[in-house]
């Protein structure tokens, strides 16, 4: 393992002061509407940042001069409202105690806006990057020999240049190919499965014959659909680990072994005991650490024999799985003494996979749509943090904010601005400001919904137009008000007539920029190298694969 | 106004030790389903009554030897999950901080069902008894000449039967005839209009020329769509005031005036007004209270000039005054000293009028449907508890509990459960259990709900069947776990096929009850009779309704 010394990388933190977007020679390159915004509001927030900048200096000293850790918990696909909201509890019939406690203790984000996938929300945090911008779509459950480019600047790459440990546990879903490995962008340690839930959840023979699945397997009794004959979903590469610069190796199965729902399981729990164990061992580090905690949960695909929530659903157990274990977590922090000087922002990737509403026990709930979607269910999740003696307890704010917004934010917070690249277009915005000063602070007002590489609607405050379809007049377009109409289904006829040119106006801004700043390749590659075990089924899977490519 | 000394009248209460239903030789009549229950937790429920019964007398004497107030705040037509949650101030961009402040001081009944309507849901309250067993629907914006029949015994004439003193402000809707009106229903005193809201708010010019309403008023443009010509909405009878074994007196417009919704808001705040006055009154009496405060709001057809919310929804704003409003309620019920022994049930009647949903600003939550249907969206509503001492402070209790349960419920805590008819199906269940001891104590797992006259669902645990259509066999009834699939779009085939039968047991349990103890007549009359100052353009009104009849 790399090992990172922060006494010798301390020296990077007196590029703190000054450090906010503006305050350089050369500027972060934001999207046109950050710049009207900024028109409007610059000196305000000029004026804002020194103060900030001061309470960041007092925050380092009073921790020995070094800026706070930060711990990053992403779980996958839960509506807005379930979680931190006790009525929701009553409502599903599933508890979350641990998460409706943490709630409390920091700001709740109420309006936390995501890319409508886990692959896209994951490349906007990591990045700071709408994922389009980097050729980023959903990656698909098996192999695609693509992946997020060595090209592309993470947040764990920005907080190493600062002295940073950083670590990674638990779902990554950047690609197969070696340059995206976890371990090759930015983290010194990293396990996580190379695949998703859809090959790890549902591509078992337990999936098939709870009838979720058809086809993948000989054992079928009535196997009409078959996939293709070649294609064997146990040559796919399950779990791997890495160091920084290294190989990885796989962990999960021998050559010859199926891949299971207990198997699954246990990957799960195995995440959970390392991510214990390496927050315990990045807190006795002598430098600050940057954690990410992205479990697989609460997906899931198969009914236990039992149930063990109220409402019994597959994914809806493991929603109460995932409340236990962020407990634990939460009473490690203490354990080791990191609690105080830990940021820990606890949130969903993005809305529910609908597609399996009343068996999963998850469902839609206010917001209409989820996951694949830009409608509000797809997009919006609930998000807390938590930053003791800083952010305020109980708090929360209705701002807009969007995922890619944390990657600015946290290179901010740490002091790491300057490494924030300054040639391509950067979406996050640094929203140091909301944290430390509450609701009202936010430094945006609009979000650009996209559905792959295809935008889908454009929110500006709480109105909401839905892109209308190709060659229809923009004019046709509907605009919503979200507060009055939070499942976008009464259009406000009226408004879209004085609004529409102005959200025409900023779909405009914004492919001007990306004219100017186009858009990067999708990395490439062949998948699975750097893989120092591979199995030979996995050997014969990649063949497969190259053998259309 | 009827002075009832609680000193000659507080011998009743020593009528409290063994007053629960089953202690009796003459037991309250239930429906069949609360039997099958009884058979089961019988022996636990009666061992728990005297426990209940030894609490409620220590509460008495802590009091100088009287039961507590009661003060009942029923709110018009707000979807679940819309008050008392912070969350959803987000979503919607209503606050209601005083109702939020107010759900953490006693007890959230989480699984609260009403009725679907505004009149079926207060008979339900005031009678104990599901509307269709006194004939009750909802009653219509103009004449009708039905209402509440006199037979029914309202809680109020209960609890006056153990020295309460009563008092009711605010909406009423149990019909026009002289026997349904509040003050001769078991309040001392009473302030209601005698219509509704669609009279009162929509039925106005402003509400026609907010495209609201067509063919109201000859002032239209264009007026393609005229309602009977000899209809005169202005000349129903609006606001009226009484007092028990009195004449009422029409307090809101003079002949010849026009209705407008600058009089609605006035009324309103009469309302308001009236109940603060009520409150300081009666806290001064020699006796114990119970005061119903009904609002006509957020109710309300026409944007204001200028909205008052983030959502500026007609109807939105309106609920943020009822915020307010529920605060000077709290704060006067503090002034007057009566907070410590005051029960206090804040709670909606009934879903959102969904087909205002967009321009109201009020929306369809987590549940589907709203107002009139059966659906979970028109029968689930925010309600919340506070007895300080006695309801655990920040509690919630995911229970099922219908309205009528407060009936009964209320009754007991009085000590006036043996003045509760013998002769008749009381629905209401005594859930002083739930109160007092908490979630897990209701003593009701099932609902039959209603439209008018119809049953449309029952409900058992998490399960809801919708009744078949007419014809079609109960086997093709769909039934839904409300937990895991909330807005009832996902029927489980395979459950309906075992919990069919279950639910058809339910029903003939029910019609078997129906059988034994037939329905009452709806109260029937001339509208009108009872008021000594009736304007002209009322009696013309009533002139052309008795017309037809």
């Amino acid at each position: 393992m790399r090992q990172t010394s922060w006494v010798a990388a301390v020296g990077a933190a007196v590029t703190l002061m000054g450090a906010s977007a503006y305050a350089e020679d050369k500027p972060i390159i934001h999207d046109g509407e950050y710049n009207y915004l900024r028109a409007q509001f610059g000196e305000q927030w000029d004026a804002q940042d020194l103060e900030i900048d001061g309470r960041l200096a007092e925050i380092y000293e009073a921790n020995g001069g070094t800026p706070p850790n930060i711990l990053y918990v992403l779980i996958d696909d839960v509506s807005f409202g379930q979680m931190g909201n006790r009525a929701m509890n009553y409502v599903t019939g599933i508890d979350t105690p641990n998460i409706n406690d943490f709630a409390t203790q920091g700001m709740s984000l109420m309006r936390m806006y995501t890319e409508p996938s886990c692959t896209p929300t994951r490349t906007a945090f990591l990045t700071g990057r709408q994922p389009y911008r980097a050729g980023v779509e959903e990656v698909k459950v098996a192999l695609v020999g693509e992946g997020l480019a060595a090209e592309e600047v993470t947040i764990a790459e920005i907080l190493k240049k600062v002295g940073y440990n950083t670590a990674h546990v638990g779902k990554w879903h950047q690609g197969d190919i070696e340059q995206a490995y976890a371990h090759n962008q930015g983290f010194d340690w990293a396990a996580f499965p190379l695949h998703q839930q859809v090959q790890l959840s549902l591509m078992t023979r337990e999936a098939m014959q709870a009838n979720n699945m058809l086809g993948l397997h000989s054992s079928g009794q009535s196997n009409q659909f078959a996939l293709d004959q070649r294609f064997k979903p146990y040559g796919l590469v399950t779990g791997i680990e890495g160091e920084a610069g290294g190989m990885a190796r796989e962990v999960d199965l021998a050559p010859g072994e199926e891949w299971t729902q207990a198997h699954y399981v246990e990957m799960n729990e195995r995440y959970q005991r390392q991510t214990l164990e390496q927050l315990e061992r990045l807190a006795g580090e002598d430098a600050p650490f940057f954690m990410q905690y992205w479990p697989l949960y609460p997906l899931n695909f198969v009914y236990p024999d039992q149930s063990t929530s109220r409402n019994g659903g597959f994914m809806a157990d493991k929603l109460e799985v995932i409340d236990d274990w962020f407990g634990e977590v939460l009473a490690k922090l203490d354990e080791v003494g990191a609690a105080d000087n830990t940021i820990v922002v606890f949130m969903a990737d993005n809305g529910l996979m609908y597609h399996y509403e009343g068996t999963s026990g998850l469902s839609q709930l206010i917001y209409r749509g989820g996951k694949t979607q830009h409608l509000e269910g797809g997009v919006r999740t609930d998000a807390f943090v938590r930053w003791p003696g800083v952010v305020e307890p109980g708090s929360a704010a209705g701002d807009i904010i969007h995922v890619s917004d944390l990657f600015t934010t946290f290179a901010r917070i740490a002091g790491a601005t300057d490494h924030i690249p300054r040639d391509r277009v950067i979406d996050g915005i640094d929203q140091t400001a909301l944290l430390l000063e509450g609701e009202g602070n936010s430094r945006r007002d609009y979000v650009y919904n996209y559905e792959g590489l295809t935008m889908r609607s454009v929110v500006k405050q709480e109105f909401k137009m839905h892109v209308a379809a190709p060659g229809v007049p923009g004019a046709a377009a509907p605009v919503f008000n979200v507060y009055r109409d939070p499942r976008e289904e009464n259009p406000l006829v009226g408004y879209s007539l004085w609004s529409g040119a102005s959200f025409q106006d900023m779909i405009k801004r914004h492919h001007k920029m990306i004219a100017k700043y186009p858009h990067l390749p999708l990395g490439k590659g062949t998948p699975y190298e750097g893989i120092e075990n591979l199995r030979p089924e996995s050997l014969e899977t990649r063949e497969v694969f190259m053998s259309w490519q």
